[in-house]
């Protein structure tokens, strides 16, 4: 149903993860270079640094918070659809970040099946109540 | 850094997860519940169905896409910071919107040391250019 990126990128450039109207720019066009359609955005500047701002899509959602003082900016990229690729936008804002260094996880998000579950000992499906069904 | 909590809520009430203002109401309370400041939010209802929403916290972000005609949430929780509980907005929303069954995982976000990563296989780190070091 969805492919969630989640993204460290180190080594960025000061300069430009402490820039609101730069990384607003960057964030949205990395939306529309996954090919998503973009529904609304916010963004907020920290003092004394730091930039934090998330693009919703119809396809879900881009994030990004920037540490200026480390060069790192924790990054997600999650769409859902067969038409849009998350990693057009993850190779866009590595390059004009000017990250030197990533660490990125690809997780699927949406219906999981307990027999998918029971194969990777990192997941855990859990009932919140086992004699109801909400809805 | 930080800590991100991916949640799949199954068996959500339909009209609640269908709700824009609710969906507002709800993602807003449970980012104060995790202890957070709020500093933005966006939210947007599609047609015919379904709602996504982010709030923009000093402490990262919360995000939520909603599918009622699956009773099928998305959830996000990602707080940085000792003094905030991810958990705790986790909670409040799997109550408020009545879902039956959770998946969640809580991943850490931030700096990664090598050695870390090599101990897991899940994860893996790259090098954008070895010739140069942004910033």
């Amino acid at each position: 149903m969805g492919r969630h990126i989640m993204v460290e990128l180190y080594g960025c450039d000061t300069g430009r993860i402490n820039d609101l109207e730069g990384i607003r720019d960057k964030l949205t066009e990395a939306a529309r270079r996954t090919g998503a359609t973009i529904v609304g955005e916010v963004f907020h500047k920290f003092a004394p640094q730091g930039v934090s701002g998330t693009v919703v899509i119809a396809e879900s959602h881009l994030a990004i918070h920037t540490w200026p003082e480390l060069g790192y900016c924790a990054l997600d990229l999650y769409t859902c659809g067969d038409e849009v690729d998350p990693w057009l936008g993850f190779h866009y804002l590595a390059d004009e970040l000017k990250a030197s260094r990533y660490y990125a996880r690809e997780i699927k998000r949406g219906i999981h099946e307990e027999k998918e579950l029971d194969d990777d000992p990192h997941f855990v499906i859990r009932p919140i109540s086992t004699t109801s069904s909400a809805a």
